[in-house]
């Protein structure tokens, strides 16, 4: 393992590999950094076995350091499909589909609930705790089966019980909380701190968290032989997914392997859009006070993390990037085209980023090519 | 292509490689055959760009010429998950799982679907039609979308909405029909005969299906370094995908890639056993008589189409394999076991196959190691 630290994204203080979910000054979004000179000698993926291509390929630059820890089904590595008719239908060459459907629980949470999962097992936890709109808990429910530790999910009151019937065959406690997701993750963070259990809610809270999410970069690298896309449009709740993606290559580009950044797009329904409405007014991020939306997956007001969305935005504003809001309507026609012209079943929270991608076409902010 | 002919399992007459669904003098099951001598020389996969792990590495071995008639949303190529906790309650060492819910629809279907659709479209169909009980049905559909072809579907009118909700999106007519699958087998069949569309129902019916299946075989051998694993137990309706994998080890043998075979077993729920009550009984396939069973993926009662059930009797003969059936009970514990044990979320006929483990190993016919 190369990792080192903890380190504060705003106030850069250090803190050792441990349980800390924010910095102790200042409250910042914590990260992890790595000895990225000791790295710098050495191929970033692991030579797995073939084929052996999941997240783990990458465990010189994941946090976790002790291998019987690792709790793994074989997340990530998942396919990238060239669109074929979409990209004919909105006249742009070269759109590719990183497809997250195929991970374990069907979603893109198996990333970094892998490797926060994995992290408390190394740090000796035996229950993990999260909140979570429904891909979380479908996620976590499944890790902490695979690793035997106890589960404990809190999601509002009015996520769909199809949502989180697979949470439920795997074992886990489901606890309904009254009010949106901010409320419940409220309540994940008071009860993990009270009984001492491993906070795993991927948001920025947990550190280990969105080092999974980074993987996304890696694989882009290289299933685009060794190049990167020149944008990456993303569905963003608090938007650890964003960040985790853009962390991936700015640290592929400080290893030397490759000068160019993608910029990151970051999407959010217009029912609940705290960083896009931030990002177009030049505003601070305040939370959002009404959701009103069928992408419940992104639907996150940022109650009490509003920090969380500031770190987004900066970062997008850094990178060239672009957050922006699609309607329910727009989201809901984006799904139905990536199902009658891709073939692809998405939830209306990934199908947000089709969306979003026709509107920066309109708007000439992406080249055809 | 080193697909050379089709060539009926029964009396081994040949015909060009079209559409034909049975022999037109026995009528018995028709598979496709190759010119193995020329591929001996080759390997049987392609060198795709990494990470190209899906059924197309092994095209040498899929009956598709045209390669712009390849429709793929990049299927098969997936996980094998070693157990850890089932394995261990089960007291068995070595016990894989083919983690098949990690394909583009969420069921191994889309192996067969991807070679029969990618067939009808070389072929110059522009619909195709299947007779499903769900996941054929999500299948189909995605890969009509992709391939912008015409698809319709027959489905027994008890299948759960939600099991055709993916179909639906992707845009495929679906028609209920009365009565079990065998009905809607045959509505199929005749609707596809009537306005000549390709009929690419995924039991016996369509050759170039289970040229699909047997990928698995492939991706096996591939996995397991180099190597055959002892058994492989496999849910079984009409039993295509016994068949099929069986074929995929036979080639990996007369390529000279291996000596030994593993030994199959086909699995059924006592609520529907035409094929095990055959093979316990050592009488000819009938018809299941009132199905009946939670585990409808694999409930088919064979009605018209008993031979299909005889040759996979037959095989499963041959090799030295089982066909046993487990009731719902064993099932509903298996996927219980499954959920909470292993973190895999899998359908009644899917965790059928670790219910029919569980016996084996209480009745000593496989080895702890």
């Amino acid at each position: 393992m190369f990792a080192t630290s903890l380190k504060c994204t705003a106030c850069a203080r250090s803190y050792p590999l441990g349980e800390h979910y924010a910095c102790d000054s200042c409250n910042g979004v914590l990260e992890v950094t790595y000895d990225y000179q000791a790295i710098g000698s050495k191929p970033i993926a692991e030579t797995l076995p073939e084929p052996g291509f999941n997240i783990w390929r990458y465990r010189n630059l994941l946090p976790v350091r002790d291998e019987a820890a690792m709790v793994s089904l074989l997340e990530g590595g998942t396919p990238l499909v060239k669109s074929t008719n979409l990209a004919t239908d909105y006249e742009i060459e070269n759109l590719y589909l990183k497809d997250e459907t195929r991970n374990p629980s069907g979603a893109f949470k198996d990333r970094p609930i892998a490797v926060a999962v994995s992290k408390a097992r190394e740090l000796g936890f035996g229950t993990v705790v999260t909140a979570s709109s429904g891909n979380g808990a479908a996620s976590l429910a499944i890790y902490a089966a695979k690793a035997r530790m106890r589960c404990i999910i809190f999601v509002p009151e009015t996520t769909p019980m199809g949502k989180v019937a697979q949470a439920t065959v795997s074992g886990a406690t489901i606890v309904k909380v009254r009010g949106d997701y901010s409320n419940s993750f409220r309540m994940a963070k008071e009860t993990a701190e009270h009984f001492h259990w491993m906070n795993v809610t991927t948001t920025f809270l947990n550190p280990y968290s969105f080092e999974g999410d980074k993987t996304v970069a890696y694989e882009l690298y290289r299933q685009f032989g060794g190049d990167v896309p020149d944008w990456v449009v993303i569905p963003a709740g608090a938007g650890p997914l964003v960040y985790g993606i853009h962390k991936g290559f700015l640290e592929m580009r400080r290893l030397g392997l490759t000068d160019a950044l993608p910029r990151m797009v970051a999407v959010q329904a217009e029912g609940c859009k705290p960083i896009a409405r931030a990002f177009e007014n030049g505003t601070d991020v305040s939370a959002w006070e009404r959701v009103e939306t069928v992408a419940s997956a992104i639907a996150d007001p940022l109650r009490g993390y509003e920090k969380d969305g500031q770190l987004v935005v900066r970062t997008l504003k850094a990178n060239g990037g672009l957050a922006l809001a699609v309607p329910d309507d727009e989201i809901l026609a984006a799904m139905d085209d990536l199902g009658k012209k891709e073939g692809i079943y998405a939830e209306p929270g990934a199908a947000a980023s089709i969306a979003a991608l026709k509107r920066m076409i309109a708007a000439d902010s992406v080249r055809s090519d």
